[in-house]
């Protein structure tokens, strides 16, 4: 009963605000508010999010209604052996191609924006050119790639990494999901293979450009009063596992100028942190999430922090920049106070740039298809347009958030800033598949 | 078998480098660490430790083997409603009377000096005074807590605090340990009742005084290469339970200058805190021992943060304008950060001063009886003292820690400092038995 409840206030919710004027050049805004919804209704969790985690039955039937709209939109559908699903729309040439998608996989308790979204644009755009009798140049593919979220395996751009040949088989065919199971159980039991996953690298020579559209999981927009963004790159993380180690001892036997506090020095470092971003870069963050104190007594001057600094920018230079002055940071803090300290980079993502040309056409596209001023922003989460970027010109259109609130059932945009995203994104297609 | 070793290596490792000489004026050094090691053996753990939980068969088989060796003394032996044991030594008058004493329970894994050492003390005052055919003017009562450590009640001093009548009964009564059983059934089925519980009220008006010797649990004595300390105060604390609440956020996709970071203010907090006490007193200590961010990911800007700073001084005013100074800052500190700030005290023991003149006493004690210059330290640890000396002239001997290590199996004194205080300990109650 509620779930029916839910549904119809998630579909009336999108259409209720709705401008019809934006129905126009073959672009359907309440075929997209019905797509989303019914997307939405595969793995709807208690709490009215979505739960389609990679490689299960919510995915796969995820994909396989995708495939019946491409299919109605007249697109040639196939899948690779890493279950990423491609619906061909032919231009006048055969190659090179333009792809636009995203992913229908999501966290345990998603949004039902955080993919989809970028799929239902990229196949609005096809059904529109369908409905309009028009035919680029280039052909061009809607795509929907496996398992971006990486929830499973502690992953994530899997399907996107197999298409750009960026992952380890070896490794990865005995990764382990929350439940012990293989990767290999995991992806047969989904009907594929890891010989079939091997194979599904593809050569990247004849695609001329990658676009996704998804929502911003951020605050900007909202901020600016846009509907729509243009992704100037994908801030690749560096995580640094730190760890102040001291002397731990009684809080009330131990004097003031008799200690080695960690906590006391991780705090100095952690209140320092903020500063170094902006020294180089408008793009650049630093962010002291998690932290850990031993033994965490009342009373107990803390031993040992434990903490991880994840540090993002756009550009690997200024990234480096900021990593650099964050260790040095640590260990003057550390020599300072007379303790020790560890760091550990745990993790270091390339970041990848949109180039400026690829960000031209899309602003041009913003003012032809709105009417408004171009606004670019950077993203500090990763997307499969970080995998492919690596190899192919790439772009992101970024559509406003609520509340810039994401992974989470309160998710939202508004079916108006979805539709007006489409509309750049049908200008943009356009542009990047002529000849 | 192991056990065996254990305690051979426990009794030796105290005798082996015992200077002889100290063993004089009838007192015994090898008697003390013989009955050391007799109690010591009594909730011996698998890591050499000492486990004697308050009311359990071990606290109750501690008690009365020291019942044994009081009567071997040749004192009376009593024991009252809250299991407190006297053994009276009796005087010239038989009012007023000074008291000498400890506990001997323990925490779940403590050591073997922490409580037993002031206890056998005590005795080996009265041992030595008999062996001597020596009377004091005043009664003298060797006594032995009930509950010190409050390990299993999460309160403490409960012996000390029956006999000055500083606890509600019918609270005390429906309290639960770590078993689910309420403390009344604890104590009955260590032979005892609420109604005794309530009788081991004791009027203290022919208490002249009472002198606790403790093992110090710190490194000051260490420091100053002295085997005895003389207390100034027993530090009560404050416990400040602190929350700065902020905005959760995208790690990636928030910029530095849209943030309210609970973490980032937390820090600026915390790296604050050691700044106060030594503005005010040499004494003041005020410690975060405990720190815990939320949501506590790693690419998550953390939307609150929760910690305690614990606050103790010996001087009540002075912990005062410290505990003042500290939620000031937090408040400022929130403020410019823009995000909220609570504060909750917790816990607010108040401090208990050693008068100057027991202190110069004691201070004359040292010098008579070991030829050395007397220091004064604070007690940051509560101890049964603090629960008398709301009430009677107050006073306290700490013996060098090794270290500084307590409430741990590796808690060591020598048997050179043991007896070394001993000696003071005897000098001084003979001072303070004196009409």
């Amino acid at each position: 009963m509620s779930t029916v409840i839910q549904l119809d206030k998630f579909y009336t919710a999108l259409v209720s605000e709705y401008d019809k004027a934006l129905n126009h050049s073959g672009i359907n805004g309440e075929r997209v508010a019905e797509r989303l919804t019914k997307l939405s209704q595969i793995g709807l969790t208690e709490q009215g999010g979505s739960r389609r985690i990679a490689f299960t039955p919510e995915e796969r039937q995820a994909k396989e209604l995708v495939k019946e709209w491409m299919k109605e939109a007249g697109l040639d559908v196939r899948e690779d052996g890493a279950g990423n699903v491609f619906g061909l729309f032919e231009g006048k040439q055969q190659k090179p191609v333009v792809l636009s998608g995203s992913h229908v996989d999501s966290v345990p308790n998603g949004g039902h924006f955080d993919g989809p979204l970028g799929v239902l644009a990229a196949l609005e755009v096809a059904q529109a050119w369908r409905d309009s009798d028009y035919q680029p140049d280039y052909s061009y593919e809607v795509v929907i790639f496996s398992d971006e979220e990486g929830a499973r395996f502690n992953g994530g751009l899997t399907g996107s990494r197999a298409m750009t040949g960026d992952i380890d088989i070896a490794k990865q065919k005995h990764l382990k999901d929350f439940d012990g199971k293989s990767f290999e159980e995991v992806i047969v039991s989904d009907g594929l293979t890891m010989e079939g996953f091997q194979h599904a690298e593809r050569d990247l020579s004849d695609v001329a450009a990658f676009v996704e559209v998804h929502i911003e999981q951020g605050k900007r927009l909202e901020k600016e009063d846009l509907p729509v963004g243009i992704v100037t790159g994908i801030a690749g993380p560096t995580w640094l596992n730190i760890a102040f180690v001291g002397e731990a001892g009684h809080a009330g036997n131990t004097p003031m100028n008799d200690r080695k506090d960690a906590l006391v020095a991780a705090s100095e470092f952690v209140a320092n942190v903020p500063n170094f971003p902006s020294q180089v870069s408008d793009s650049a963050v630093a962010t002291v999430g998690k932290l850990e104190v031993f033994p965490n007594g009342v009373n107990v001057i803390p031993g040992e922090v434990r903490l991880t600094v994840d540090i993002r920018d756009i550009h690997e230079h200024t990234k480096d920049q900021v990593v650099t002055s964050i260790i040095q940071t640590a260990e003057e803090i550390a020599a300072d106070h007379q303790i020790e300290v560890q760091v550990k980079t745990t993790m270091n993502v390339q970041p990848v740039a949109v180039k400026e040309e690829m960000q031209e056409k899309a602003a041009l596209s913003v003012q032809e298809a709105l009417g408004i001023q171009p606004f670019h922003l950077p993203s500090g989460a990763g997307h499969d347009a970080m995998a492919l970027g690596r190899y192919v010109p790439m772009a992101m259109l970024f559509t406003r958030s609520k509340d810039g609130i994401s992974h989470n059932p309160k998710e939202w945009s508004s079916l108006n800033d979805c539709v007006k995203t489409i509309h750049v994104l049908k200008n943009y297609l356009e542009k990047l598949c002529q000849e």
